[in-house]
């Protein structure tokens, strides 16, 4: 048999937007991994980026998305680029082997990301998508208490709320405020998160429809800058989420079922590095008098070593080595929620599109 | 000038519902009222309740309703009664001269509740719903919060959500689940508070429009045990409330501005009588790397020296007190809220009866 590999794995990053600093520390902070190479359409832009954060002095910086696909040492890339140019270069990586770690929104729709998981599939390759808080541990905890049928109960309820306040410079050039870029806006940012967190309680099972609510702000080119909706499915589960570019920052998911609560007010990126809480609540009742909770929630802290996009990377690293050097098979789970998202993230563009109509979900 | 009086107040309670033993523990722990009466169909029932809850000897135990209108030594009365007697004992009542602390929902419908305020008014009284939590001091500490442009900002967006799990025979025998009794079931129940909630922080300003949400839950005769809707207002502010008998007890407000956020989630019964906790934050933020929150939300408690239904029936006796004694005019902020409350309750029961239309607020 196969000993299991523990070469790390050799990431190009493709881009500098500012989220890659965040992955390209990840990368550097554990073993698994290791920056190979970046690329840049602006040679100053990249030679910048690799002197700010402190590249290795091994990493190559290339003045093209393209040589770092074409560079034979390059495992896996990370793509941090606009959305619209994502079907481009997602599937371009594929088709030159590389294993894909795709920024979210991973699509500009559900059409255009079965291209590029096809194509990640067709040539044995880990497609994952950028969702960060999908891995800390604290995740796992809170799923081991909503899949507790004496503590949860039936699941029936979910909120999810992620907002914050761009400033004005955001608001004027930011790629998520441009049509043409990032053209799913607040909902492919924030939103997104909304509808991962919606979907991951109740267990990656879809809605059966969506409806947009009335009053989505939009800014002048179009793209939507805060929205709500609601998802709603076969069994009465209903969620609400709410997004917004204009809000101060907040990031809630309340899940109520049957026989217990669950809390958490900071999901997406946790107010800590190195900790992490949520509150859950089981059976809460009043007193007699109706005058006090006789059970109070209970707050529970998760320690962790390694901040959550270590632990992606982590584990995207630890796919891939798998598959390279044991032959073994991409992991179907990441691709596939990755599609459920993005399927109930078109859902609510077309009924914020279509005059808050409701809109089925078909997968 | 008239010195102001500090006689107590003599309250009548009409029945025995559970909630009377509450509002009779209110009335004595504080000296500005006295329980002088209560009225109950049954006779049993009465002096078995007044056993129970050890009346005042000098208390009188009626047979009936009427019995305590008509007694001259009652100033005000508590109507804990069923929806539907609302209109008949709360004009009863006023006609009788008696001021009216009346529970919620105040009446099946806006129309019933004009009935009972311009009684009310015709003849000088008084009237307050029971709304418990808009007397806690922590109530007026958070409003401070939502009206600080420099913390707070512009309010944009409010979620209320208030559930609790009823066991099976709250759901086969509570009024709450019968027609003919509070017809209007968990929207008027619980949904009251969520409705309140969101007009205490937006300062009382009506929606220009309401939209009950899809997948209700009804019982077999018609009365809505869960419910969520979304309240849009003529600026943009967007708000949900999502309403059970069926879920874990839940009771969840967050609001939402352009420079801050506040928190709570016990907001009609706070855990603990002595005191209360609510979160508030301003201006937060991620640092550069988005791994941490620079500025995590703060934890505010307040400490009371009496729990919040002995401050309402503290400010409901103060108000009668000054009318009765120094010829005040009664305080119309509390029927004015109810009625916001009742007309924009009546709103999304429309829309739940009619497909989940729109439903504009008219005043």
């Amino acid at each position: 048999m196969a000993e299991l590999s523990i070469l790390p794995i050799n990431f190009g990053i493709l881009g500098c937007a500012g989220i890659a600093k965040k992955l390209f520390r990840a990368i550097n902070l554990i073993p698994d991994a290791t920056l190979a190479a970046v690329g840049s359409r602006s040679p100053e832009k990249a030679a910048h980026f690799a002197a700010a954060n402190n590249f290795p002095l091994t990493a190559k910086i290339f003045n093209s998305y393209d040589a770092v696909l074409d560079d034979p040492d390059i495992d896996a890339v990370y793509i941090p680029l606009p959305t619209s140019l994502h079907l481009k270069y997602a599937v371009l990586a594929a088709q030159k082997k590389k294993h894909v770690l795709l920024e979210k929104p991973v699509a500009m729709n559900v059409s255009e990301l079965d291209t590029i998981i096809e194509a990640c599939e067709d040539n044995g390759l880990q497609f994952m998508d950028g969702t960060m808080w999908m891995h800390h541990p604290r995740t796992s905890m809170m799923r081991e208490f909503l899949s507790d049928s004496q503590q949860f109960g039936e699941l029936k309820s979910i909120t999810s709320c992620f907002t914050f306040a761009a400033n004005p410079n955001f608001l004027e050039n930011d790629i998520r405020t441009k049509p043409d870029l990032d053209g799913l806006g607040a909902l492919g940012d924030v939103g997104w998160y909304c509808i991962r967190s919606i979907l991951w309680a109740t267990n990656f099972e879809l809605p059966k429809f969506v409806i947009a609510l009335p009053g989505p702000v939009l800014n002048k080119a179009g793209v939507i800058l805060t929205c709500n909706a609601s998802l709603h499915w076969e069994d009465g589960k209903v969620a609400t989420i709410h997004c917004s570019f204009l809000e101060n920052l907040t990031m809630d998911v309340t899940v109520i079922g049957t026989k217990g609560t669950l809390h958490m007010n900071d999901f997406v990126v946790p107010y800590d590095e190195n900790k992490a809480s949520f509150s859950t609540a089981t059976g809460s009742v009043l007193n007699g008098l109706e005058t006090i909770w006789v059970a109070k929630p209970d707050n529970h802290t998760v320690i962790t070593d390694l901040p959550q996009e270590c632990l992606m990377v982590r584990e995207f690293s630890r796919l891939v080595s798998n598959i390279k050097s044991n032959g073994a098979e991409p992991e179907k789970k990441w691709p596939t929620i990755s599609r459920k998202t993005q399927l109930t993230l078109d859902a609510v563009n077309e009924s914020l599109q279509n005059g808050f109509k409701k809109v089925e979900i078909v997968n």
